[in-house]
């Protein structure tokens, strides 16, 4: 990217954005406002900004006694706690980085996000000990472990070492610091994508990064300090797509879900009610078992005015329909990816929309990814890089840039083809944009489906078959074939009781709703489990593997 | 203000922040929402983000064919007007510097102002073609004038040379541009203060700086792209306070009253009704003028929900009151100058204060000027610029300092002190901060009154003075006093109907309510106007200059 030099300006352009101001302001102008954490028993406890800001400071002055620097990476393993809210401010805050390890990696993938980033010490919450431990000897440059637990260092077994409690840390760690003003562009925290193809690949998002996106998101959601927001979606995943920043930058109260069952809704459904969520994050597939509890329960919880921002897949519109329905909750979603910090639309229905949509259309437009957040640039292109029209037709790859986009991998030789010479990132989704300027995401570039020189969305595929009564999940692949390229191949998990009535001809004719005949997949399995990846998504890759030859041979 | 070095990011950090890309988002996701302009004889037009962006292409193209360069400073001579609005955007958008040239300044300091920047270009609407002639000789840089008309430019009579016609000139110009990134530290606006003490003092906004005030302050005023905005504020101060580019921003709409009268609020309010206006950024001396006129309405107007921002001076509780109760308005006040962008503090009731206050102490937070917005830095300081404690009571200096406060005056050697080493602005004005982090203005430094070595609040004299039902405006001044070093004089006018029957002794009784004896003014003159500078605030310094010898003559 060339940059025109004009005039000089007076402004004070040396100041850096740095994230730690948002905790900081947090504390000075909300203080009393609410950090609600719950534990894995249900059990609730509320912190606030100001007794936040204060442990964050402790911990800030507790990392330089353990032999943390400036640029150093720490590592994290842990859920949504109030002390994972505290590594993101306190870690960042002395110029470290905070380097999130999701524990649900293999251990050989973690073990080389710990040696690809040089990871100098891991903050473990005790749960999750034996996660660390698996791969503590691989660990080439970490000095120490931080134990996150209640209790007391002296009761934990582990053969981590040396081993620290961050309680007594903190307790130990002076209340007052003298922030240092961070260059914007350094690091504050890093996500490794998980991609399903090759090593892990590292998003270091800069200071910058991160106050921009949470302005500009904070700004198109229209969050204020009335808001009331549930983070469900791991803080793992792409910096918990900023809430926990955001909340802070306009004081809204924060909700973090600790680690909860799938199998028993109840506590979170309580705690929506009782601290009277306004906004909940979350994946689709974790939406998708909350409605299941939902429609057992005898009597639905009134979320009316709550948004729920169902993202990591694309919600089927049935999910938002009967959401809608049942409680009254506003699913949308939105598009972006850990290289996009993650926020780059959101679906909200412009005024000018709202006036002259039909019903049946405003549904229509729920099931788009939304439009342009301010400050991105984005353009759907061809398989020659060519900009395609937004035409609401026209499909081709996502390419993106801006403040909050990444513009490399750490330290990845190789993986420069990513990006184009003007900066975009190419996102791999294959998608069209309307005139009114809303993005569909149709699919994954690696899971759009060729047959005989056309395609066929799996996205759309799924979320028609799911839309079906019977249907619990369902995932489509494309899969080898002598004479098409592709053919459409289903995965089907039906409800209980449904198991017995429901045939694959059903599902056919279900899907010929929507679906040309040629569209229509070659075979329908019903399983018991379709498999999933450690970020939740449905493992396409692994179905391909598995499934790879059934054409082939002839079946 | 040094800076740490971190880790490397993997962000875009290279991506600049540039105004263009607002109009170009406005564009793009709110082509249809409207920016109104109101002319002269009350009658209105509407354009739209869509209109006004083409138009904003062909400006920047034309520039070059005129002989503008990145860099170039370009003086504008413009009421609030759709032309202003897009040379808002177009000269920016080359990297060449918007000037603003406030038509009520002297010539003097007019072709100060334009020689002092080197102005290249200046663009005057037809009406302010007199106010350019009379500094023309004087300019010593410029290279033409681009006359903003409707007619002919065949039929303008003037001595300027070269002249251009601005709707010829976009005729004539392509529609399509290609933006240059600018950098992002490079000035995007220039407006220069109209200190009343010594020059004028420019300060350089960068594109920087305006993004991130904009993003910010559509943040914590929840601007929407439900809003609709109605700019009083004239667009050569301090950017139109950022509401051009913030509306912009979040995709409301922009209401532009050009030139109106004073003397006859009904097209504006008549344009608020119409429009569905939400907000209101104005001075407080043309919302005291528009009060008067709806109080001899005899059908008040519903202003319920709407926000009145009551700036440049401090809006009296008397108004605030009033305007609640005859419209249902809310009238609040933030804090900042031309130096501060200028949003400091905006005054929005917290809803953890809401809940707890009475009604007649939530008046009194309506007489502050609000908490400190995120990601700046405020303190008030003592004359040995020790920080002073958030008390409530202790009064110091405020300092600034942050992404949008200016770090110097342009090209101005002498004006060095008006910056603290670590990098923060002295305002110049004195004020306090309540334990809840409500900042309240007490006055500026020059004008607060030491006597016997004690200060009173001119302003708040002046506000207690005005919540006299008999008074239509006043000021109050110290003025020098060989016992006391300085005593309070104050000057009123009188509303028709109450000159003959209120007395000196009357306003003196009303200020006993709520200041000591000792701060009582000396002496009350009733006068028939009171001096103002050219941005329509009390000329102090004229007055003082004027009564300087009244208590020396031992009077």
């Amino acid at each position: 990217m060339k940059i025109l030099k004009g005039c000089p300006a007076t402004s004070q352009d040396d100041y850096q954005l740095n994230v730690t101001s948002i905790i900081k302001n947090a504390a000075r102008n909300y203080g009393t406002q609410s950090l609600v954490v719950m534990r894995p028993d249900g059990a609730t406890f509320t912190s606030n900004y100001s007794e936040e800001y204060e442990r964050v400071k402790r911990l800030a002055n507790a990392l330089g006694k353990v032999g943390i620097s400036p640029g150093d990476r720490v590592g994290v393993l842990d859920w949504n706690t109030n002390r994972h809210y505290e590594l993101y401010f306190g870690i960042p805050g002395i110029g470290a980085v905070l380097l999130q390890m999701n524990m649900r990696l293999t251990a050989k993938e973690l073990s080389y996000i710990g040696n690809h980033s040089g990871a100098r010490l891991i903050f473990v919450d005790e749960s999750l000990i034996k996660v660390a431990e698996a791969i503590s000897s691989d660990l080439k440059s970490v000095i120490g472990y931080v134990i996150m637990t209640d209790g007391k260092l002296a009761d934990i077994e582990t053969s981590l070492k040396p081993i620290y409690s961050y309680e007594d840390l903190l307790k130990d760690a002076e209340a007052e610091v003298n922030w240092p003003m961070i260059d914007e562009r350094s690091a504050y925290a890093a996500c490794y994508t998980s991609g399903t193809t090759g090593k892990p690949k590292g998003v270091y998002y800069s200071h910058r990064n991160i106050y921009l996106h949470s302005l500009q998101v904070g700004l198109s959601y229209e969050f204020t300090d009335r808001d009331s927001l549930l983070l469900l979606t791991p803080m793992f995943h792409a910096m918990g797509w900023g809430f926990p920043q955001i909340s802070a930058l306009v004081g809204a109260k924060l909700a973090l879900a600790g680690r909860y069952s799938l199998e028993d809704f109840g506590p979170i459904i309580k705690l929506m009610e009782n601290e009277k969520i306004s906004f909940v994050g979350g994946a689709t597939i974790i939406f998708m078992a909350m409605l299941e509890y939902i429609k057992k329960m005898d009597k639905k919880p009134d979320f009316s005015g709550v948004r729920l921002l169902s993202g990591a897949s694309e919600p089927p519109l049935a999910m938002i329909k009967a959401y809608n329905e049942l409680t009254g909750a506003d699913v949308h979603q939105a598009w972006g990816a850990t290289e996009t910090t993650p926020f780059v639309t959101v679906n909200r229905l412009k005024p000018a929309l709202k006036d002259k949509l039909t019903q049946e259309e405003m549904w229509k437009y729920k099931s788009m990814h939304g439009y342009i957040l301010p400050g991105i640039d984005l353009k759907i292109v061809d398989d020659e890089g060519s900009e395609m029209p937004h035409d609401g037709k026209s499909v081709g790859e996502i390419l993106v840039r801006g403040p909050w986009i990444t513009g490399s991998y750490f330290n990845a030789p190789g993986t420069e083809s990513q990006f184009t010479e003007d900066g975009y990132w190419k996102s791999g989704d294959v998608g069209m944009i309307n005139p009114e300027g809303y993005l569909k995401m149709v699919d994954r570039v690696k899971d759009l489906i060729k047959s005989g020189g056309e395609w066929i969305s799996s996205v759309d595929m799924e979320n028609e078959i799911m839309r079906h009564p019977a249907v619990l999940e369902a995932t489509v692949i494309g899969l080898p074939h002598p004479k098409w390229e592709e053919r459409p191949v289903a995965f089907v998990i039906l409800k209980d009781g449904y198991r017995e009535s429901v045939t694959k001809d059903d599902i056919l004719v279900h899907l010929s709703e929507l679906f040309s005949k040629w569209q229509l997949p070659d075979d329908i399995k019903f399983v018991d489990e379709i498999p999933k990846t450690s970020v939740g998504k449905f493992d396409k890759k692994r179905l391909k593997e598995e499934y790879k030859n059934i054409f082939r041979k002839g079946r």
